[in-house]
């Protein structure tokens, strides 16, 4: 994305006069289920939202911090803001611990690629960092909010969409994947009560554009997801034998957040409230996507119940090519004549986007753009590129997807220890609360 | 009481329209704590809860169908009034299983004598039917209606409370008592999200008084009160190895709840919408006791924190006389001139209230009012009366609670298969839904 300067970020006090369609608290894991285009063309502007731009600065210090040159969803702005990152960093640069959370919400058993893009990220910033993440599986809040899911059903997707996510390569040591449904309780409870004497009907009624008729589930779940982003709630990972109450000292470690723009209202709420906690937790910080593009292109959305719309992860190789060739929209020309006369159109070509996902050389996906767009490089051509990507993309996931068992699942989903190394030059100190503080 | 014939029971759709003083609901288990005079007055009134009165004709049944003579707080009107109790005699005589719930908000960690009271009738109840009773502590919500309790402080009440609460004499092989805080999760919590789903801010604004500032936390908690009365909520005390699903089997074993009359309010909630739920459940039958009458009499208010109003389970028998002599208010005459002329006024005298409360004999009873009333039974006299009957309730209590240890306290919390006859003569049937449904 273009480097344009993040507007300054404003007080996140008032949630009320923060404009959200409610159907956006509707949908914790929406990322990669609504579209925009994305690529050249940036609709999704940082300072609408009031967060900072993820800029060539910010992308720099990360590379000299962690020796990792940034993956290409940061340099081309699939990431493209956040808050407090630069904080992160900070931690990281000093050794300090910090733990990852993301989420999905279980609405449906299989996912497909529009789902996997931001989990895959999360995987890589695991991998950069070595550090604890949490991966929640939001089946109480898809119950609650389809009137047509039971509890059973959302906790029956949640097992099949952790096998997914498994499959995408985390690192079972340092990852803990959980069912709401089957895990919370405990301190994670503790902190949800807590956190809701801080936020009253008038503020989620603002923030997700609930009104009186709205049921009281809805309005409390606000308090789940936003005290996943406290280290308190999960006491297991971080010793052996855990504490019995929640400590200070856990309390004080920092999250990082990679979700979809749209979820970031729930994380204001959290960000505004973190340091009343009795305990107090410094702010989560956040790093967002936009939302990916359906094979429809802009407009469409990437949807579980319309298979012609997005790419799945269960998809054949064949499967894969006929999506492509028969429903990518594309940039091109009506024919081969006008093509190579006037040029294709890649901002809006669905293949070309795909490339920009997936094609790691930003050298040959710049050569793809100019080509593309002076006609000397055919649709037909174009969409192979992209076929062969996400073949490769999806033949991998099925091969990793075929050796999770249920007992790796079962391991995953084991509250426990984990074991990270964070910055290896300045391992974490003691978490436990047990010598400091 | 007067055996006055009740309203026919309304239909309980309408929360709005049933007034109450907001104030109750911030207070579970206030049974106890507000004071009412009771005795040969009656102040509250069946009617106006449009709630069933318990009359002879149920007091008759009952004894006949459990050969137990109906306890002194039935016969005199401490439990007053009820929803669908005759429906439990039902289930006992045909020896169909059921259950007890009750509960206590644990914001102190010493009780008085009008908390017990209710427990210690839920526990003959228990000893009459011979069936499983659930006692939830609801630190919960002490710590969200309480600004100045903490999750920590209500958890560490809740274990004091339930030391105390297994001194009253409930039957080990058939309690499970719980800490929402440490309890609350897996079956239980699906039912809450489940029926959250069911009610409306509207209609919790309107049951319990909350308005837009108020907290997320309490608009969700009815939720968590309700599904308590729900079998499905407690997997474990059905089988040993508990269903993995809320099975509609163990959804229709019903469930009656002992309570003070201001709890009301939350069971029409769960008695309008346990039908509504996936596995419907039958309204919850419900068993309602009057408040009880502070030491300063009518208008007073047994409070934990005001040592005179008061007699504390932790007394010794020489506070226990002070407070009565001191502090007990009387319908004596100024004088004993007076009072032998005058005569005393028995309807109003804590002494002769809390006679009615341990007093056995009906007959010694009438007899001391009758006496009280032509005065020639003295003030003095009837302290006396009252004191040793309360010196010898607290002096068995203290006795029994010497003997519950760490160890007994962690028996009694133990998720774990209940034992239980139902009635002798019509055993329970299976209700694991293994065999059956």
């Amino acid at each position: 994305m273009e480097n344009e300067p993040g507007r300054p970020e404003l007080a996140e006090t008032n949630l009320t006069s923060f404009l959200i369609l409610s159907s956006l608290a509707c949908d914790m894991a929406t990322v990669g289920e609504a579209s925009e285009p994305v690529g050249h063309d940036q609709v999704i502007n940082p300072w609408k939202w009031n967060t900072q731009a993820i800029d060539a600065a910010l992308l720099e210090r990360f590379e000299r911090v962690t020796s990792r040159k940034p993956h290409r969803w940061l340099r081309r702005g699939l990431f493209f803001s956040h808050r407090d990152f630069d904080k992160i960093l900070d931690c990281y640069e000093r050794g300090e611990p910090f733990f990852l959370y993301t989420g999905r919400g279980p609405s449906t058993g299989s996912l497909h690629l529009g789902h996997t893009i931001p989990m895959q990220f999360t995987q890589w910033l695991q991998e950069c960092f070595d550090v604890p993440l949490v991966f929640m599986l939001t089946d109480d809040e898809k119950a609650i909010f389809n009137d047509n899911l039971t509890c059973e059903e959302t906790m029956k997707y949640a097992m099949d969409n952790a096998k997914d996510i498994i499959a995408l390569g985390f690192d079972v040591k340092k990852t803990f994947i959980y069912s709401d449904l089957k895990y919370l309780g405990g301190h994670f409870l503790m902190n949800a009560w807590e956190f809701s004497k801080l936020v009253t009907f008038n503020q989620v009624r603002g923030a997700f554009g609930f009104n009186e008729s709205t049921n009281i589930g809805r309005s409390f779940f606000p308090s789940v997801q936003c005290v996943a982003a406290f280290a308190t709630s999960y006491p297991e990972i971080w010793a052996e034998e855990p504490l019995q109450d929640r400590h200070p000292s856990i309390a004080r470690i920092p999250c990082l957040i990679p979700m979809g723009i749209d979820q970031d209202p729930y994380f204001r709420l959290v960000r505004d409230n973190a340091h009343r906690m009795r305990n107090p937790s410094p702010k989560p910080a956040l790093i967002h996507s936009k939302f990916l593009t359906a094979l429809q292109g802009a407009g469409g959305k990437m949807s579980s119940s319309n298979p012609n719309s997005a790419i799945f992860m269960t998809d054949s190789a064949k499967q894969i090519k006929t999506k492509i060739n028969r429903h990518a929209f594309s940039g091109g020309q009506a024919n081969l004549e006008e093509h190579r006369r006037l040029g294709g159109n890649p901002d809006v070509d669905v293949s070309y986007i795909y490339l920009t996902y997936f094609e790691e050389s930003d050298e040959k996906l710049a050569e793809v753009y100019k080509n593309y767009r002076e006609g000397s490089l055919l649709t037909g051509e174009l969409k192979k590129m992209a076929i062969d990507l996400l073949q490769e993309y999806v033949q991998q996931f099925q091969t990793r997807r075929a050796a999770v068992t249920d007992k790796v699942l079962e391991e995953f989903m084991r509250p426990r220890k984990l074991e990270w190394r964070g910055n290896p030059q300045h391992p974490p100190p003691d978490v436990t609360g047990r010598v400091a503080n």
